[in-house]
């Protein structure tokens, strides 16, 4: 798998951002260990999905380009998905709810794909999907559970450990476990001393279940502030991945997640949405001093209008 | 006066961080140039107020370390006293008004500085100021108009133009004009054939009438979002160098501080404060294309709880 991640790099090479990793004197001093944050907020389209999204994407035959895609998402893989195919000239469907924030349709339109709402109560996005399928013959470009995708999301920890060299850990925030599981096999290849650790949400701890019990948990209508991280269950292929190459997982409450969030905004002056804050939110869960540890901030999505409503009940 | 800047960046050195330059695909594609974001929002108290305070007290005599010092700011420069005291060891007073936004006042005291409120209608601070130093000898740190605080801010110029090289364009945010002097110091030092731009507030326009008619004016009370920028005046010091380095100074309007604090908050992704935005806000009016343009965004402290209350009228 690690030279899936290899060639994703080479493709990504001078397309992707080689995201920015920032450090914070602050946040060294009040956690007592080194903390590298890896910036993936700064990426384009504001989320590390654009990088499993142009991998798959730009492999696909000239056949299947000029076919065009299709993606199911209410977020960042969204705009991914239409992002890649303005820059390689592909036509892209996007289905996404009808409750969508306006924000993140109006973005995904911008980038010029055609979008098609549906009614989350009452349609199915798969059903939609298959339709659309079986009429143009569209490639369907999943979330998350799927090699390229997978190999994409894992450059993320390999310019970080390229970058900063020698971690003791890296924290993932995980959903679907794409980018959690490309990031663990990197980091195995890379620093196989590296404990990587995916962070999950309380509200949404499927993962953990699963990690935990060896068998692929579901939860339905998972609703955690971290909406990105709201997936259902893990994906047949990277609950294997997981399982193999992850050290542990934990979750975190919303509170916390909204206190790592508030901190990122406040202190450390990046835009993070909340699924963007998780993984900082697990540092303190591990209760370790003087280690060097990796934490990927995965993306800066939020509309920024209404994120005093997450942080009313903060004080100071 | 470009030698000063040299001996400041040396005093800086390992203390204050070199803040990262960020670019964004996007600003370049709509506005035909190439920019480069200098993120003093990144820099220690989150401010670029940092530098120039660090470079003054840490200049001080072992006696007048002792003695302690005393500023008078309600805003970043009160932090940046308060910091470098801590990390010096050093007593310091701050002087801030009553009505000062209370994570400001927080922030000051966590660093360890004594706060003095006063009432801004009825008390005058300059006056507080003197008797504390009359009866306890403090250096009175000024929050611009002194050549060690130029030198420190001028230290922005040069690490930017360090790490880019060549630019056309140096847009550079103008209070009390400390920050935009050492800027042009080091600009017409390092790239003679870079403009240097001094924005300002259509609200607090005072820099730009002064710099027009030659004679330095002020205004009372000014007004703007860009809070920091609020400045009566130029100082006698700042005022000769702008005119001596700086090419042109131009405004903005209240409109456009906001937008392109939208813009940056939202596509960028780094929190910065209105005063943090001006210099950004300004580009369009330069009317050019395929330049390289450096934006000092000066700050980032601001109250992202109430943030949804500036973008309101906001479409997107």
């Amino acid at each position: 798998m690690y030279e899936k991640i290899v060639e994703a790099a080479k493709r990504l090479d001078g397309i992707a951002h080689k995201t920015p990793v920032h450090t914070s004197t602050l946040l060294n001093e009040l956690t007592g260990n080194q903390i590298f944050l890896k910036c993936e907020n700064f990426q384009r389209m504001g989320a590390f999905k654009f990088r499993g999204a142009y991998n798959m994407i730009s492999s696909l035959s000239l056949e299947e380009r000029q076919r065009g895609v299709v993606a199911f998402s209410s977020g960042n893989h969204a705009m991914a998905t239409a992002l890649t195919c303005k820059l390689l000239d592909i036509p892209a469907t996007v289905i996404m709810p009808e409750d969508a924030p306006s924000v993140k349709t109006a973005a995904v339109k911008d980038y010029g794909a055609t979008v098609i709402t549906y009614n989350r109560r009452a349609e199915s996005r798969e059903q939609i999907a298959q339709e659309l399928i079986d009429e143009f013959s569209y490639t369907l470009i999943p979330p998350f559970d799927a090699e390229p995708i997978i190999a994409g999301q894992g450059t993320v920890a390999k310019e970080l450990m390229e970058e900063v060299g020698e971690l003791d850990y890296l924290l993932v925030p995980c959903g679907g476990g794409g980018l959690l599981s490309g990031c663990a096999v990197s980091a195995k290849q890379l620093l196989p001393n590296c404990k990587v650790i995916g962070v999950e949400p309380e509200l949404s701890n499927d993962a953990t279940m699963s990690f935990k019990s060896g068998e692929l948990q579901t939860i339905n209508t998972p609703n955690s502030i971290a909406d990105g991280l709201n997936t259902p269950s893990l994906g047949n292929i990277t609950f294997p991945l997981i399982n193999e190459y992850v050290d542990d997982l934990i979750t975190v409450s919303e509170e916390d997640i909204k206190a790592a969030m508030y901190f990122l905004w406040t202190r450390v002056k990046v835009v993070v949405e909340p699924s963007g804050a998780v993984a900082l939110a697990a540092y303190q869960k591990l209760a370790v001093k003087d280690k060097r540890i990796g934490v990927v901030l995965s993306g800066g999505n939020v509309d920024v209008r209404r994120v005093g409503e997450l942080f009313k009940d903060i004080i100071n």
